[in-house]
């Protein structure tokens, strides 16, 4: 007699939910699998929006799964423009509405993914619904922008928010000539990253014509006659824009969570143990709108990352379908291409750090990115910070024309196995002269941070 | 009372000298450091001598150090042709020759440092020592290729040995214009990194206009009426050249170390404990003299890399002042530019795996080195060795065009580490678009190779 055949139902379908889904149908061939997404697309380059509004990655390109492939390559039935409407954890039902024929149905699991994601933050301010006012999250909302710079030729633009996306959509927004203003409440962009950094990007901003106004927010959008937006208001000064882009960050999308009992955190994340699963037994969860924890201080966060969501809907399908996998934490890995500059910062910041009680030290050296004298060496930033008590590495950031991103990996490492700034300072790197100095930029600062950690211990 | 002035002794001022020495007097302000070399220069770019060749360095650029910013910057007395002839442990004493004046005098030590380094191993066969047959080692060497290049205008060359430095010095003297052969009794080129990565070495290559004979070993080296070389003969053919280059790996300089009764290693190199003293109490050692211990097996292997160098000098000048340091071990990493291309191996090959009694395991992966849709993605090829029974990382290669040899940073901290190919592939590295695909190919590899490692545990 055959077991009987495992539903597993999986819920949104961008990032974390494909992930989920298939890895569920690669560990249990014999599952069936199930994704409802409400849109008319899963699983495209949400990451490379900015670069399909800049115009160097044609829409067609960001497909990385339609339904069709997702069914024939990985065995996921995909069904686009059905809505979750609720839960119902006691009997293992989804109800779910066909959103073109506006039917609705219950759907039973025996395990259920939920990878709802996240929505855009908004200002919460007048004039914020007005048409050219974007908040990018979709792949919907970004064709509109591309849309309206093609027909408009908007000649300005301002970017509230000077997080990555911000800064990417700067860079975007420039590529197709226009004018560019971005206001961040912070006085130097990429709150997170250290502050030489920090200082490295605005300057980079500044030298390709982006405006950066710091420490000030918009208080309202003033709109024409038509309804549309043309000037962003702030307590100083009124920016005339004929694009507005607001990108200050995500909310989790858990109302369907909520509903149904899921426990959540303090960010608003729903709150999974290590294998993904949440505080009702049958019901996974993974990506945007989860908290994760963080490998450093152990403690619930909330990371609203692409890295994240597709590792742990592996790990929340893996283990939905019988298999055993555990998601290890995360570190708040983030890197931004700024024109031609590079910032990445791995770990926490020294914030972050006295929250969690570390008592964090730092360094920051300026190195070269090759052997200084070979042709296309480059300035380049490191800040690495350290708990003065036991010595461990807490944090680093990054910056420079070339070799910040993929150096930061051996940061990752050695953040997530905990090591202290002396086990990683004895590191063996690889080097040639066009790729690293003799001592490699992440050394000397380790070498410095020690000698700060260490100060009457002369060598 | 003051105690009595520290003498610390330096022979060698290449690489790992002029760091002992610059450590030694940093660790004691105090002490008196006087290093001998015997050639006219200290200090200089070594690894940058092919892009010397090259014509992309210019020789002013070479100079690190000079005896006088020895001197000035870092407080090291400086005598350069000076050569020490013997060592006298018993009385602590040096017999050091002028080599300008002739005379020979004794120098007395409380602490010496030998960083004589290594020399060009011959192929030991007829015609060797004509003057256009160069064994590059020293900038004299380089300056000797240079010059010859500038004035007879050479049309051909051959280089015997496919090691990184044979493959940078093909690329250069292809950037001077001349056909290039290469010879090597491996059957593909730079022997101990992974074949598919060795099959793109050679393909880079030969696109690239340079004839590749492997499997092929010169027997003696033609020359004409007037002593010039003009043909390699291997037992198969023979290959007109009016510049031959022989690069078939190095020889530690040790005839003073065995002169003064230091061990020495299987490899001939000076045998140091992990605080570079050798079997003499008072004497240290350091450099492409000495014998290092491979972190992965323990066992004192010979690794002639400047990376090495640079860091038991640090830690030899550290302990010879009375400072504390130890060398934590090496993992034979050597990166190298192939025209485009770059190639990097970290820690152990399969054939030493094998040989230090581990059950190597293998995987090879093909992945791009950005997102497959952003332009500017190249591909890249990642292989990771592990052993069966522990699950533990013992090696990998990357090849490709882009974002290998900072990516295999992150691989020198998991080997030195010890990391499991499971502790490995749940890092957390940072992404975005422009530098790496979401899942890095770092990360693909150790997820192919984890499923290989537990084949039946099927997620």
């Amino acid at each position: 007699m055959n077991a009987p055949r495992r539903t597993i139902v999986v819920v949104g379908g961008l990032a974390a939910g494909p992930s989920a889904a298939s890895k569920a149908a690669r560990t249990d061939p014999g599952a069936r699998v199930l994704l409802f997404e409400e849109s008319d697309a899963v699983s495209y380059g949400i990451c490379e929006l900015p670069y399909f509004v800049a115009g160097e990655v044609p829409e067609r390109d960001l497909a990385v799964h339609t339904a069709e492939s997702l069914k024939r390559e990985k065995g996921v039935d995909v069904r686009l423009l059905h809505k979750v409407e609720s839960i119902h954890p006691g009997t293992r039902r989804v109800r779910v509405r066909n959103l073109q024929s506006g039917l609705v149905f219950d759907q039973s699991y025996d395990r259920l993914i939920l990878a709802t994601g996240a929505h855009p933050r908004r200002l919460g301010i007048p004039g914020e619904d007005a048409r050219n006012v974007f908040h990018i999250r979709t792949l919907d909302g970004a064709v509109h922008l591309e849309k309206l710079i093609g027909q408009e030729r908007p000649r300005r633009a301002v970017i509230v928010g000077a997080g990555y996306i911000g800064v990417e959509m700067a860079e975007a927004l420039r590529s197709r000539g226009m004018d560019v203003t971005m206001l961040d409440t912070q006085r130097l962009p990429l709150q997170g990253m250290a502050e030489p950094a920090r200082e490295g990007v605005l300057e980079s901003l500044t030298r390709h014509g982006v405006t950066f106004k710091g420490g000030e927010g918009p208080v309202s959008i003033a709109a024409g006659a038509d309804g549309t937006a043309t000037h962003v208001l702030t307590p100083h000064a009124s920016y005339p824009a004929e694009v507005i882009i607001v990108a200050v960050g995500v909310v989790p999308n858990t109302a369907l969570a909520v509903q149904a009992g899921l426990r959540v955190g303090r960010s608003g994340g729903i709150l999974t143990d290590h294998t993904q699963r949440t505080s009702v037994d049958t019901i996974y969860a993974a990506g945007d709108c989860c908290e994760v924890r963080n490998s450093i201080t152990n403690n619930p966060v909330y990371i609203p990352l692409a890295t994240i969501a597709s590792r742990a809907g592996w790990v929340a399908g893996t283990n939905a379908a019988g298999g055993r996998a555990r998601f290890d934490g995360a570190l708040r890995s983030v890197a931004v291409k700024v024109f031609e500059c590079e910032a990445v910062r791995i770990g926490l910041s020294e914030s972050e750090a006295l929250e969690a009680r570390f008592k964090p030290v730092s360094q920051t050296i300026v190195a070269q990115s090759r052997v200084g004298m070979m042709p296309g060496s480059k300035k380049l930033t490191v800040t690495l910070i350290a708990d003065r008590a036991s010595g461990r590495l807490l944090g680093g950031t990054l910056f420079g024309e070339e070799g910040a991103v993929l150096r930061a990996h051996a940061l990752a490492v050695a953040l997530q196995q905990r090591l202290t700034v002396d086990a990683f300072r004895t590191t063996d790197f690889a080097y040639a002269p066009t790729f690293s100095p003799l001592w490699d930029p992440l050394l000397v600062a380790a070498n410095a941070l020690s000698r700060e950690l260490h100060p009457t211990d002369r060598p």
